[in-house]
């Protein structure tokens, strides 16, 4: 972009408008604290008022962004705007402040307030029927969340497919047929993978099925995220049921995690995984603080850090060269015997399974594929939310030929429509993957180095890269102009092909 | 009170201003959850946004509090109000948020949020002056809060004394003056009383002076608070600097605590004080849930209850016969071979100390009476912020005989005025003692079994009747009006000297 001499001199309206944004983030951040806190500490006792307080906030947050004053600041501000150069922070705000009021203005406050109270309730009864492992104590609350969701795409008809606006939220710029498309396309490469890999012997993963006591697992992963750059200055770490990051400010990047004593993956993936999108926040120029530029700026370019950081770095062989040793120095009496080479393929292995955060690589992205043809059919209305549960083992029986026995290996298992909306709730982690190599690639090809750094525990390299390619911009851009900038080319899936292929190709010599 | 029949239909406004009180109380809640959060796990990178939310979240309750429209329909339903028993869930509502909506109207919003911005940043430079003992690192901002506390009392002008508008915050009903003649008659009685104490030899703690790992000690509180009556699935407990009982809602009202491994009193008594704060706050009538009814009435009788079951009971040789051995099976090195009254005088040990929270029963009030003549010197302006370590040192030297040689032992010692304004911050703690005793001394009267119930570790007759009689009420009554129906009594320092004369008169053989 060229620098062009500006002249004109920033309207009053522009820090008025600041500092109301600033106003409607923080409203923003106490739904945030009010979530972190639900999910980390609060007693049980505290569940109903916290339903209705998300509510509170989440109605506020939206009555301020929406105020009628803030369309005649954006009046006032646009001209100005157009005088900036296009990366410019105030250009970049005004044009998302612009769009963002556009879209919140269509839906009333009210039904904002609805939406999170239903949700919340939704959680608690979640949370009930997973211990219980029982469909039918959440159907009815998952019946209004469809109704729900269909009346908040409503607001933006016309539309060329229902889910389009609720996708846009996760992942703006995105539709169901681009999505579709680029699915398919992954999809038609993965399948033939998957069954050439699925013909072979399983690899071994014994040396991951002893007991890994709950306190060294903790440990290693800061220790590992740590290195990586996640700032612990600006962050924490807690425990949870479902791991998430949250972020109250841009000094204040929270993870969480969850450990099982009988497999080590849970905590150290998901540790590696939150850390990525901590370090994205982390990442953020900290003059956006309390301004809406101040996100991640879709659910897929979030996931893409996490998925980078959990698999492309932490899964590979290089980050274990470095980190293995170390892992062993926790436990001596479980991994002392094992090589690198076996733990490697342990925690690389392929195969059927029904969980999708404990699906690898390869099979991962065929449960989102899952995930994400059924919000299509329930939105659409093909399906119903009392065949759900059919309609999903169907599904896992064709794309993964398994099938659950049970809601919590099935239905139930993730948190997505039990704490928010059905529609653009799945997409993400598919896309991220994708977007993940893209980005990876252009990395390693801007800096080779960074390839043996990661085999010497170094991460500041491809920390470096990200930061200035990526996590500084936080929204000022859109996905697609930000990923062409990033990379040179508009996303695609040859990166994620290329990588898939290199690496399980070598691990379990595929021909392809 | 009579019950008459009533055939009044509550009008409509009545709804809508319950439904925006709710936002309010949920407002205040944030607030509360935030400063919850910024005193356990916050990280240190979270400060400075914190400080911003804080006074956020205030400015908003403040404004929501105040809008006009909540005095419409004040005016709507106060007739109805007056056909209903004054002791009635709505009349009760509708006095109290006359009166509340009346001071706040006075306050404009932007000055609350000013005061919480302002607040939230003197704590931070509290935190740093007191780890450095160094009082000049907040000494202007303590003078800012100073201004502003004179500032907010000029909102309620003409006063009879500038510090009663404060003071009312805290203590409705309660003035300068008022306040004024009880401690100087408590003090004819107490100055005499220590005197005579401290004319004998000290009181052996050598017993309390050991290690005293913190985990034992985090797992006697809570086995001593659960046989209270408090309600872990209500609540919990964390760490922090400077305990404090904190409430989201009436089904998440938690406690806070710190340990000295050197020390066992700092965390027993600190958490059976913060559970007699959470007792109080977890007995108020559920539905009075997000409704300004759902809180203490005052500072002087919530710290009543802290101190109640802090000292009455916890201090006591009916509680610790059934929990002295208790605690011995938590520390059989330390405390195996110490006798049930060696431990008793030793926590019960009055002597000459620098710190309030510390204290003993006797001179604490010393401490609290220091720190009131303090707050009325500042607000009347005859003493500058800049002179106040010297005159705190001054002050001590008269009351207690001591000086301390630093400022964490001095003025930096209590959070009060480094988190929130000067004036109406501490005489609760001495009306507290003192309304205990009444309290206590009712409870007595009405179930001498209590007596019998505590040495066999028994709470629920002592627990009931507080709830009936002054937890279940909330803000329903003014303090004034509680104390005459709970004990039958205006507020006096009769029991208050009954039980110090008994309790000490015993312990150190005194001549009353």
């Amino acid at each position: 972009m060229t620098c062009t001499l500006t002249v004109s001199v920033a309207p009053p309206a522009l820090e008025q408008l600041k500092a109301h944004l600033n106003t409607v983030q923080d409203l923003k951040a106490m739904g945030e604290l009010l979530h972190w806190d639900q999910s980390t500490y609060m007693p049980t006792g505290g569940a109903q008022a916290r339903a209705r307080q998300s509510a509170t906030v989440k109605r506020l947050a939206h009555e301020h962004f929406t105020q009628d004053q803030v369309g005649y600041w954006l009046e006032e501000v646009e001209p100005y705007g157009l005088t900036l150069p296009y990366g410019s922070t105030e250009a970049s705000l005004i044009r998302l402040v612009r769009k963002e009021f556009t879209k919140a203005r269509r839906v009333p406050a009210c039904f904002m307030a609805q939406v999170a109270e239903h949700s919340a309730h939704t959680y608690e009864a979640w949370i009930k029927a997973y211990a219980q492992n029982d469909f039918s104590l959440v159907r009815s609350k998952l019946e209004r969340t469809l109704e729900l969701s269909q009346q908040l795409a409503g607001y933006f008809a016309p539309y060329d497919h229902i889910a389009d606006p609720l996708i846009d939220f996760a992942d703006p710029g995105m539709k169901a047929r681009s999505i579709h498309v680029l699915f398919s396309q992954l999809e038609a490469h993965l399948i033939p993978m998957v069954q050439q890999v699925l013909a072979q012997s399983p690899l071994a993963d014994q040396c991951l099925r002893q007991h890994f006591p709950e306190e060294a697992q903790l440990s290693f992963g800061l220790e590992a995220i740590k290195a990586f750059g996640y700032d612990f200055g600006r962050g924490r770490q807690d425990k949870t049921h479902h791991p998430f990051m949250t972020k109250f400010s841009l000094g204040d990047v929270r993870i969480t995690t969850r450990i099982r004593e009988d497999d080590p993956r849970e905590a150290i993936f998901s540790t590696l995984h939150e850390a990525g999108h901590a370090l994205y926040e982390q990442g953020i120029d900290p003059s956006f603080e309390a301004l809406p530029l101040a996100e991640g700026v879709s659910a897929g370019v979030h996931e893409s850090q996490s998925r980078l950081w959990e698999n492309l770095v932490g899964r590979s062989r290089g980050f274990w060269e470095h980190f293995y040793p170390r892992l062993q120095r926790y436990f001596p009496d479980q991994l002392g015997s094992i090589t690198l080479e076996t733990f490697y393929r342990a925690i690389n292995k392929v195969e059927r399974s029904l969980i999708r955060t404990d699906a690898d690589e390869l099979t991962y992205n065929l449960h989102v594929m899952l995930r994400f043809d059924l919000e299509l059919a329930l939105l659409e209305g093909r399906l119903a939310v009392k065949d759900l549960p059919e309609a999903w083992n169907e599904g896992m029986r064709a794309r993964l030929g398994l099938v659950p026995s049970t809601a919590k290996e099935g239905v139930l298992q993730d948190v997505h429509w039990f704490d928010g909306l059905i529609g653009g709730a799945f997409q993400g982690y598919t896309l991220g993957n994708i977007m993940a190599a893209q980005f990876y690639q252009a990395a390693l090809a801007a800096e080779p180095a960074i390839h043996t750094d990661i085999q010497h525990g170094q991460f500041g390299r491809l920390h470096t890269w990200l930061k200035t390619h990526v996590y500084q911009h936080g929204s000022k851009f859109t996905p697609d102009e930000l990923i062409r900038q990033a990379t040179g080319q508009p996303l695609g899936i040859e990166a994620y092909l290329g990588y898939i292929r290199t690496k399980y190709g070598e691990i379990y010599a595929l021909s392809l």
